[in-house]
Parts: C-alpha cells; sequence; structure tokens
C-alpha cells in the first residue's frame, strides 16, 4: 500500500532520472497516479512502466522543445519533440484554455508526442476555468475496424469534462472499444478469461482469451459485432485517429508508433510520431455561467434520482465511480498488483533508486 | 416508386402548405429526401409526417425569427423561434462556417428549435468549404441511463465529416444507441423481432420486442449492457444532451420534447424547446489542405484495403454504404414502404394536396 505522495514521490524520482526537469517529472508523476487514486490502474503505474521502456529504446525525448507550428485565433497545432506524452499534453491543453479565454472556444492538434495516460486528466483542467473540457488520442493499434481482420486502429480515448455548480463535474473518459488494451493486459495477469464481443483472433474469428492481442488477434469497437452497433464504435475510433493523427500531421491508423512491446517499432511513417487533440470552450462564450450550473445540476440530479433496475442500488452518474475511487484511495492509499509492483521495484533497481 | 425530384416537389408542397417559405420547405424537404437517398428512411418521409403531426398539434412555427443570441469569436447559441428543425439548423451550421472562416472554427449551440432530421447533412455542409464538421441533437427521451429503468435520454446522434482528396469523404453518422427509434419502428410495422441488447421493458429487463417503447420500454445505450461498455455509450448520449441541451438553455434529458405521439407532451420544461450543437473546424487552420487531404487518402486507402474477415468481402469506410445508396436511388428511384407511402397520401389528402 502507497499513499498518494509517497507513490508520487517515486515515480517523480524515476521521470528524473529519465532526465525530466523537475516540473516535466511531477506532471508525468501527477497524470499516472491521478489514473491508479481514480481506479484506473491499466493508466497507472503500468503505462508509467511502458514509457520508461519506450525511453530505454531510445524513443522517447526527456528534453522536448515543444513549440506551436501553426495556429489561428482559435486553434493550434503542436509539435511534441518525441517527449513524454503527459508533458506535451499538459502542455498542449494549457494553450487551448489560453485561447479559448479569447477566442471562446480552441483546439488543439499534437503531433510527435507520445502515450499520455488517462485522458480525462487534460479535460479536467479545463473545470476550475469554468470551461468544458475535450481530450482524444491515439493509441497502439490492436482494434480491427468492423469486418475487418486488421489491427489499424487503438482503443482511442474520448474524454469530456463539464463543470456543474453544487454536484460534482460530469466527467466522461472512455475508450471507443468495449474494453481497454490496459484491461485485457491485468486480466491476462490474474489469468481470466474474457466475454465473447471484446476480441477476435487474427482471422477474425470471436474469441475469449485476453492474451489474444500478443497472437496477432484484435480488439472490437465500441458495441462488438456488427449487428450490435460495432460500426459506430468503428467511427468513433475512426474520428478520434483523424482528429488525433491525421489533423496535426501525426501518424495514424496501423501506423501508430506502438507502445507495447510485443508490437514492432515501425519503420514505415506517415506522419510524426504519435498525436492527440484537446479542446476547451468557456461556458459563458454560450449562456450566462450561473444558469448553466443551475442546469448542470439540475441533469445530474434528474438522473441521479432516476429508478435503478432490478438489482442495483442506484444510477451513476459519468465520473461519479472514479470520483469516490479518488477520495476512498486519498485516505487509505493505493494497492498495486504484485506484477506490478515487482517490474516497479525492478525499473527502481535497474535506475540504482531501491 | 418515386424519382428525386417528384418526392422532393411532393414534401416541398406540404411545407409550403404549412406555411413554410419557398426556401424553407426546400431545404425541409432536402434534409428528407437526402436521408431517403442515403439509405435512412428512418429519418426521410417517416420523419416529415412526424413532423405535420407536431405542426398539426401546434407546436411548429413555420415562419420563425431565428437569430443569435449570445456570441463571441467562435461560438454563438442561437434560438430558433420554434421553427422546423431542418431551417434551424442549416441556418446554425451555416453560422458556424462564417465564424470558422475568420476565427479558424466554430461552434453553435440550438435552443427552441425541433427534429431536424439527419445529422449528417449539416455536417457535410462543411466539406465544401474544407472544413471539417460536426452536428448533433438532443431526442425524444427513449434510452435509459446504464442501470436505470428510466428513460432519460434520446438516441442522440452524432455526425462528423472529414473531406479527403481523390477519395470520397469521411461521413459519420450514427445513433448513440445499438439501434434508432426509427429503425424500431421499422420492424414494428414490419412485424420483426429484434435482438437481445437492444431495448429493455419498462421495470429494466431486456426484451426482443421492437415496439416495446409504446409500453414504457427504453432503448439501451451504444454498448448495450454495463459488461459490453454501455456506460461509454451512456456517456456519449449524456455529452450531446448537455452540448445540444445544457449548453443553449434548450430542454434535456426527460424533458426533450418528444416527437413521437405516444409520448406525452409536458407541461414542465427546464429550457426552450429542442437543442441541437454544431462545429466546423477550417482543415488549414490546422495543417496546409493539401498534406491533410494526401493523408486522409491514405487513410482510407489502408483502411479500404485491409482483408477481411472470413465471409465479407470488403471493408466499409464510414460513409460508404450512404453514397452507394444516393448513387443508386438518384439512378433508380426511391421506394417508400407501404405504410409510409399510405400515411403521405393521407396528410396530402388532408391538405388538399393529392
Amino acid at each position: 500500500m502507497y499513499s498518494y505522495t509517497q507513490l508520487t514521490n517515486i515515480l517523480v524520482s524515476i521521470f528524473e532520472k529519465m532526465g525530466c526537469s523537475s516540473t516535466d517529472a511531477r506532471i508525468s508523476a501527477s497524470v499516472l497516479v491521478k489514473a491508479e487514486l481514480r481506479g484506473i490502474p491499466s493508466h497507472g503505474v503500468l503505462r508509467g512502466l511502458e514509457i520508461f521502456r519506450v525511453w530505454e529504446a531510445g524513443r522517447i525525448n526527456t528534453k522536448p522543445n515543444i513549440k506551436i507550428i501553426h495556429e489561428t485565433p482559435s486553434t493550434a497545432t503542436i509539435d511534441g519533440d518525441s517527449g513524454i506524452g503527459m508533458v506535451v499534453g499538459q502542455k498542449a491543453m494549457s494553450i487551448a484554455i489560453e485561447k479559448a479565454k479569447t477566442a471562446g472556444s480552441a483546439w488543439i492538434a499534437v503531433r510527435n508526442s507520445n502515450n499520455y495516460g488517462i485522458a480525462g486528466y487534460y479535460s479536467m483542467m479545463a473545470l476550475e476555468h469554468d470551461m468544458i473540457g475535450l481530450s482524444m488520442t491515439s493509441a497502439s493499434p490492436l482494434v480491427a475496424p468492423t469486418y475487418s481482420a486488421d489491427r489499424l486502429l487503438g482503443t482511442n480515448p474520448i474524454s469530456v469534462a463539464i463543470p456543474a455548480g453544487e454536484q460534482p463535474p460530469f466527467v466522461a473518459d472512455f475508450a471507443t472499444t468495449p474494453i481497454t488494451r490496459g484491461k485485457l493486459t491485468i486480466y491476462s495477469k490474474e489469468g481470466k478469461k474474457v466475454d465473447k464481443g471484446y476480441v477476435q483472433d487474427k482471422e477474425g474469428i470471436s474469441s475469449n482469451n485476453p492474451a489474444v492481442l500478443e497472437d496477432g488477434g484484435a480488439i472490437l469497437p465500441l458495441g462488438g459485432d456488427y449487428e450490435h452497433g460495432g460500426h459506430k464504435g468503428y467511427c468513433l475510433g475512426s474520428i478520434v485517429d483523424m482528429l488525433s493523427g491525421v489533423l496535426g500531421g501525426a501518424n495514424f491508423g496501423p501506423l501508430v508508433p506502438p507502445m507495447v512491446a510485443y508490437l514492432p517499432v515501425l519503420q514505415q511513417t506517415v506522419g510524426v510520431g504519435l498525436g492527440h487533440f484537446f479542446g476547451a470552450m468557456r461556458v459563458d462564450a454560450f449562456r450566462p455561467l450561473d444558469e448553466f450550473k443551475k442546469s448542470m445540476d439540475e441533469w445530474i440530479g434528474i438522473f441521479r434520482n432516476s429508478k435503478p433496475v432490478v438489482g442495483q442500488k442506484e444510477v451513476l452518474i459519468p465520473g461519479d465511480p472514479e470520483r469516490r475511487s479518488e477520495e476512498e484511495k486519498m485516505q487509505n492509499g493505493i494497492e498495486l498488483l504484485p506484477a506490478i509492483e515487482k517490474e516497479l521495484n525492478q525499473v527502481l533497481e535497474k535506475l540504482g533508486l531501491a
């Protein structure tokens, strides 16, 4: 069991040892620990260990010169100079927020970045400015489009954060697949099978093996098969790939640089590094803030107080489970899976930080 | 069988008889006929007949004074003055495109409108301006949030249109549910059952009856049950409801004015009429247009040429089926379901247009 501070400091020490400034190390650690706190361990320390391995392979620049390469009053494209995704993402979202202050809204495409952790970290940055925040990213190509046996998309998450008044904010943060790569890794480590409707083997045949990705298999898009709307998940994943990849000139589709050891590093490129897409919209660019917040509170109240189905105690608002997890873990500490803790200790030893 | 021109003229005559200007009648008819052409009959003449019934009930203003009530350089909120959704939507999307020309991007929230037909009509308006278009709308509350037995959301569609170069554009247009209300109506009229995973009865128990909505049942969000990611569809539907409803000050959630005869007109309101949300982003606000178009062509080529699963001939790009349908029907004509043709003739007779 680690306290929030302990785990943050451990990760900060790793990132500093990798060559990050202390500011950048703290940003990177914060995003990872936020994922642990919010009950998304697939994007926590586990993701940090992946970043370490990619850095070891010489594919991450820990002293990036992040810069705007194209802009208008309400848009910009940013080159992340191969930096850690969290550092690039935090900078890009800050620029979106600054631009939205003047223009009303702003959208930032990012190229030449790396995996940025949980999408929700960046969308939530908008909340304290009374803005609606949006964040999405390309990811390792492990998802098959509807009717395809090839892995052409990532789990491509979308996060939207919307401020409320008395109620806690609405925070949606979800992969555009029925299951994430990180969750499959955890199922694998725990020796569990998955239901049908999540993954297919390399011929496109439905499977229940969570390790199928390591053998050429693929995750299905949100919805599952065509009959259950999987083509809608394919649309969503594609939109994320085009805004995060194509729009800013990053790699896209199957050419997104992989973060996982079992995917080969590609020689072919169609852009620069990995991409993200961020947005911020001032609430008062549309409607007086107090009116909006009152309506959001009403929305949340109606949904929270709706009648649960048999067998369920309550109806949740997107963001509720993560917020409750965060409150609980800030108080009681963060538990790591034994397999992840072991790997973390190996990395600390390797870096002389044990 | 109707030709494109015949069907358009029939619908124009109805809208003119309802009091629309000839411009507004033609816009409304165009959106409905576009849905028929694109193979989405649930949003074609059928939707026109629903609009007629809502107009008959005195809930639609055919001479609306549509105006901007709030704006910044890249945003606006528009009041649709109870107009036909197609007329309001076309105006709002035009404003998004105009604003994006100067600001780089623009987002429009709409209140006091009505059902606007297919979301894709508006997003596609951006394509000829080399912009990325976005369109979404609230809809009649018939969808239950994950774990809720109550109907609190609409099928809340999202459409994103992205221009390409040599390739036809990418056009995603999908409900945030595994099935639409319109398709359930058509299943019902055809006497068919639906698979499990689409709808639940009024207690929240899974059902295969497409007419379950008429008895207090609900559509599930995209993904279906919680285990298959239905909570992600709930997130999506909620985001659409907040941007289309709450942001512009329209009604939201279960208080969205219903378009269907079996839902009661509500006395309670939390906003004004029904809402939509539109966006336009100039491609060259992020990246030189020719580079972007080349990358989009590459993206589309990679996906189209990927390996199909066993039993399928090809992998489709979002927008392919609708574009093919449009080409075929422009040539061979539009066939209406007998039940819909009968209702259309009844309306024409009622209006003295038979």
